[in-house]
């Protein structure tokens, strides 16, 4: 791949913007890849934390005077404002490239433009449109305002999250377990009932090997924390906020950069995400189990009826160890 | 593939066995195919009707001379004694086979010892050891001695069967309810209790283009049937097994030559069915739909604590149109 072919390059540079994810909020996880005049990979960068350089730049500045003449990969469209930093449209228009690729287009009009800046500037720019993971809730923010809330839980097939005697260690296998650990190195913030810190007492931390990095714990409800509680330690912020109001919730965490979220709380506090459609994403890890009793993942969606279903659309099943790990996003009509 | 390699060979016999999977029963649904002694396809054949001809006779029949040292790929140990028909093996020695490969030892004693028997008559006989999915069934039953018993439901991904108000047409997509329509076509009976049969008045036929034979229709429960119930029409037999007992109902069906049963009750059926150990295999539909109220799948397994759980390993996950079907079967232990 010493001169890769246009999929490649965004490959690569969704690939640089992975490794930041988690790190970034409420500026986007932007990956970056420059290639010289004749295709060679030159350069490549991800967004710094907040006030620090973004993906174009890094790219840029390992790319040196090679980037002249080059093109410039982006997963996302080059901002065209003074924020914290310049606006990257002019690291590129001063490194000289010739042409910049970006896979999504800036929803945000503060930032939006970039792509005209350069085409006015005389540099040829093109939109290769490509999911870009890393940059899903930080696209959802963007357009709507509102914290991306991807609703995760571990239940047996026949859909159990505990046995009848409230015991659920371990639900999900040990991969699922370590997957889910690594997933709250990527988020923002978790966020649970007060029922669940009152039951299970978690920890809500992210634990393992290379972690850095603890997101935002929240605790949603009116009642009081246990004084003992874990979620009251040292091993990470967090917060308590007194409502049953997911969108007071996610007001919140707007205020406080917050741009995607873990929800990982018991039933009820999933059946008021559901209801107030504020469930963006639903990964559920599908354990080989069957218990036939104890509670389901979710109670009073406000669905009555089967037509009133809230229907989703799978985006990806793989395996996790033994278990099914399914994602679905709500269909459009939702 | 005018020579096809023996993997290949294989995958012929076991594509004739299941388009005769569900004819077959109490006899395996047998598939077979003859090279000629250069290696290319002469006969194929599948298991006839009872009274009917093995997979081998109807191959070697389409083989004629050819057979004469060729090589026979069967998805069974030919069998050596005589039932209704005579030995299998006569027929590949009176052909003149120069080697027979089978997939599966038959673990039936009395058909038993078909390798054994080619040998001794100088015939090659080799193993190759396959999955062939339309012998699941009969292998279970050969070993055991009960019908092989696969629990098939549709759920959302919460795990409800039905909404609040007791609606559920239809959970599933119209691509999972073909699917589960041409199942019917290759078992024996369908298994309901009479909740079911009071609840939903379901038809329990296999419908659908090309469909010419219904299984067995099986009510289990003590109370009587409603006399204008569906299951009570002609368009196929129904048996009323006045039992809460799984155990009773499969020596009842294993008596009528049953030898795969599918399971569609309630979850209080499942629930017994679970509890006694007579789950073979599960076979989920998940909707991408939440519903968060209204009825699971499984009641009342026996299991009252995570560590007792039914253990379960998945053996193919995919999407049936909009939903992800899994299948799993239990952990060696169980």
């Amino acid at each position: 791949m010493t001169t890769p072919t246009p999929a490649e390059a965004m490959a690569l540079a969704i690939a640089a913007s992975a490794r930041v994810h988690g790190t970034t909020s409420p500026n986007p996880p932007v990956g970056a890849v420059v290639l010289d005049a004749s295709g060679r990979l030159v350069g490549t960068g991800a967004t710094q934390p907040p006030g620090g350089p973004h993906a174009e730049v890094v790219a840029l500045a390992e790319a040196g005077e090679r980037a002249r003449g080059g093109t410039a990969f982006v997963t996302l469209e080059p901002c065209a404002h003074h924020g914290r930093t310049p606006p990257c449209t002019d690291a590129l228009l001063t490194a000289g490239v010739a042409k910049v690729v970006f896979a999504n287009a800036d929803p945000n009009p503060k930032a939006a433009g970039g792509a005209d800046v350069l085409r006015a500037a005389g540099v040829e720019v093109e939109h290769l449109p490509t999911h870009v993971e890393p940059l899903r809730a930080w696209l959802h923010y963007a357009r709507t305002g509102r914290p991306h809330v991807t609703w995760k839980y571990a239940a047996t097939l026949d859909g159990r999250t505990a046995a009848a005697d409230g015991t659920s260690r371990w639900i999900s296998s040990e991969q699922s377990r370590a997957e889910v650990h690594a997933l709250r190195t990527t988020i923002d913030a978790i966020v649970v009932g007060t029922g669940t810190v009152r039951a299970d007492d978690p920890r809500l931390t992210a634990r393992g090997t290379g972690v850095t990095r603890q997101p935002l714990r929240v605790v949603v409800g009116t009642s009081d924390l246990p004084p003992h509680a874990h979620v009251l330690d040292a091993e990470a912020e967090t917060l308590h906020v007194r409502t049953h109001d997911p969108d007071v919730v996610l007001g919140e965490l707007a205020k406080r950069n917050v741009v995607d979220v873990l929800l990982e709380g018991g039933p009820t506090l999933a059946g008021a995400f559901a209801r107030a459609g504020r469930i963006d994403r639903v990964l559920a890890y599908v354990a080989p189990k069957l218990l036939g009793d104890g509670p389901t993942a979710l109670r009073d969606a406000g669905v009555s009826t089967i037509t009133d279903a809230v229907g989703l659309v799978v985006e990806q099943v793989s395996m996790c160890g033994p278990d099914v790990r399914i994602s679905a996003v709500p269909t459009p009509a939702h």
